[in-house]
C-alpha cells in the first residue's frame, strides 16, 4: 500500500502508529508517510523499573537522532514536558513505575514537524512523543499493555 | 491485505488502533481480525465538555452493544475502572475537561475477549478501553491529540 | 461489654470504630470508651454526588455540634483539612464524585481531643474525620464500600 | 458475644475492623463471623519507608496465605489493584512514603469472598484490602494513625 | 530607588513580585525594570469558585493586551499551560476550587520575553504566570494567602 | 525606606518576598518588617535531586532556629504539612524531583507569627514556608524558576 493514505493524518496519530505497530508491515507505509511529508522521527526502546531511566532513554534519543537541538534548552524543556505527559498515559494516575512495584517494557516514538488542527496548518514545529508497551508485576507474562501521549510546541 | 497479520496482535493493540484508525482501510483488517479471533466490540464518539457525559457515553455504549452485561456489577466495575484509566491517559495528570476550560472530540473503541501476556494465555475475559481524540480550547482548530487507554479483568 | 477496653485506644480508632460500627450494639461501647476519656464527638449522614455537599455537610457538623468553634479560622482551617484528607482516601486519587459518574452515601464521625502517640501524650487537641460508606453508580446496589481517614492538630 | 450480629456486616466492613481492631477481643467475633460466611482472610503486618516493600508484603501475604492464585494473573491484577487503591488511603494524596520522608507501621487484612449491594447479592468473587496503622515522621511518637481501603472484583 | 538593580532579575522573579506587591511602591521599580528589559506584560485580577472563570480571566488579560497573539494556537497553547502549572500551586494538590467548597480571590501578572538561565541567554520568547492570593472558605476572613507560577517558551 | 510600609503585609507575603528577593537589598526592610511585627523567621539553601533531602533541610532549618519546637509533635506536625504544600507548587503536578530527571536549587524562608484575615487578626501562631529556585534538568542553566507556599496554624 502506498503511503498517500496515511500522510494525510495528524502527527500525533503518525507518532501512535509508529510506537504501536513496532515489527508489522503497516509500519513502513507509516515510515514512507512521515518522509513524503518532512516529518523527522525516531524509534526506540526502553524497559525498566526506574522512571528516571525511562525519561533519559528518551530524551537521549530525541538529541542523539538529531529530532531536538541538545545545546537549546527551549527543544529540550519542550521534549521533556511531551514525555511527562505520555508517562502520565502509561502510569495511569501515578507517575512512577518501580516506586509503586511496576516494571515496564516500552517502544517510544518521537516525531517532530508541523501541525494542523482543523484545516488550519499551526505556524513552527511541534513535537509529539507516543509511548506503548506493557506495564505490570517483575514477572514475565504478569502484565499488561499500556499507552501514553504527549504533545508540545516547540 | 488479509487479517492475519493482525489476528496475533494482543488485545491492547487492537482496541487502540480500532479508535486510532477512524475511517481508514485498515479498520477493516483490524476489525477482520478481532472478530476472527472471537473478540467483542464497538466503536462510538463523543464529544463534550462534561467528563460525566464522556463517561457516561463510554459505559452506555458497552451496555447497549452487549459488550457488559448491564445487569452485573461485576463487569459494570471492570468497564468503569478501564474507562477512568484511560481518561487518565487523554486527560494527562487532570482528570477534569470542562472545569479547566477543555473540550474534546473523543473516539472510543471497547474490546472484550481472551488475553495472552506473552506465551502464556490468561484465563477468563479481559477488557479494553481505548480512546483517541483531540483535546483544547473550545474554539476550532486550536486542539490537539490524545490517546488514553485502560484494561481490566471482566 | 464496659467501654474500658476501648477507652484505651487512640483517637483515629474511635473515630473509625463510630463511623464504621453504625447501628451495631459496639457503637455504644465506643461511644462510652469516647465520653469517658473527654472527648467531643458527632456522627453524622450525608448523600450526594457533588463533592461540595460532602464537605459542607461534615464542617456544619462539627461547628453545629460544638467539636469547633465556628468563629475561629483556626479551628476550621484545621477541620476543613482533616476532611479533604478523608475524602482523599474516599475518591482513592481523584478527589471527585459527581464529576466522574459516582454517587456517595456516607455516615461521618468528628471526635476532637487528648492525642497520644505511642507512650506520649501530645499537647492541645487533635481533630480526627472519619468517614465510610458506599461509591458507585447511581443505580441502587451498584456500588461499593470505601472509607477516609484525616487528622489534624487543632 | 456470638458472630451473628457481624456476620451480616457487608464484607469491607469486615475487613475494616479485621485490621483496625488488631488484638481486642472483638476481632475474635469478626474472624468468627468471616469464617461462618465462608469468606477466606488473613491479617499481616509492615513497617517500612519504602512503598514497595509495603506493596509487595500485601501481595505475598495473599499469596502465602492462598487468598489469591499466586499462577493467575487475573487475580494477582485484582489484588494489586485494590493495595494501590488503599495506599492511596493510607498516603492521603501522595502515593509515597520514604521519599518524602514519612515511615509507615500497618496492620493489613485481606478478605475474599460473595459481596452483596443492598438486597442483591452480586455474582462472583470481590476482595477487600484495608491497611490501618500509623504514619509519620522517623521519629517514635512522631506519627498518626491512617487508614485506607480498596476492592475490586476478582 | 532606580530599576537597575531589579532589571537583572530573571523573568519569574519579575513576574512573581509583580503579582505579590500588588500597590506596594516597590512594583513601580520592577514594572519600570521589566519595560528597560523589552518585557511585555500584564495584571489583572479575578475572584470566583470556579476554576473555568480564573482561567479565562487570565487567558482574556494574555490576549486582549497582547501578550499573546490570540490567532496563534502555538501561544495559546503556551500559555494555557503555564496557567495551569500555576493552578497547581495555587491548589496545591487538587486543581479544584468551588468543588472543594474553596474560593479565591487572585491578583495574576503575565510576562514575555527573554529568559537567561545561568550565564546564558536561551533562544526565543519565554511566557511565565504569576498568581497570587487568598483561598478559603466563602467567608470573608476565613482565608489565607496562596502563590502559584508557571512558565513555558513560546 | 523604612520597614513600615512592608510591616502591615500578610505574613504569606513577607515569606515569599524573603525567599524571593535573596540578596536583593529590599531583603533588609522585610527582614526590619518581621521583626518589628514581632515574627519568628529563617532563611536556608538546598539543593538536590532527592525530594526527602529537601524536606530534612527545611524541617532541620525550622528546628534548629527556634521556629518551632523540635520535641512538639504538634509543631512538626504543622510544619510537615506546609512544606508539602509548598512542594506541590515547586513539582507542580507532581511531588518528585530526581525519580523524574529533575534537581532543584532552593532558598526557603519559614516565618511563624500572628495572622490577620482581612480586618480580623487570628487566634494564635501561624506558619509560612515558601519556596523559591529553580527546577530543571541536571545540567547547567537547563532549569527555569519556580516557587511553592505552605500555609498551617500551628
Amino acid at each position: 500500500m502506498d503511503s498517500e493514505s496515511v500522510s494525510k493524518f495528524p502527527v500525533g496519530k503518525l507518532a501512535i502508529l509508529l510506537a504501536v505497530l513496532q515489527d508489522h508491515e503497516w509500519r513502513r507505509t507509516v515510515e514512507r508517510g512521515l518522509i513524503a511529508e518532512g516529518y523527522r522521527f525516531t524509534i526506540g526502546r526502553v524497559g525498566a523499573m526506574d522512571m528516571m531511566k525511562v525519561i533519559a532513554a528518551i530524551e537521549t534519543a530525541a538529541k542523539n537522532n538529531r529530532i531536538i537541538d541538545s545545546e537549546s534548552y527551549r527543544e529540550v524543556h519542550a521534549v521533556y514536558h511531551a514525555i511527562i505527559e505520555a508517562l502520565q498515559g502509561v502510569g495511569r494516575g501515578e507517575v512512577q513505575f518501580g516506586n509503586i512495584l511496576r516494571t515496564v517494557g516500552l517502544t517510544f516514538s518521537i516525531v517532530r514537524g508541523k501541525f494542523s488542527g482543523g484545516p488550519v496548518e499551526h505556524e513552527g514545529d511541534w513535537i509529539a512523543v507516543a509511548i506503548y508497551g506493557t506495564i505490570g508485576a517483575p514477572k514475565k507474562g504478569f502484565e499488561h499493555e499500556t499507552i501514553g501521549f504527549g504533545f508540545n510546541h516547540i
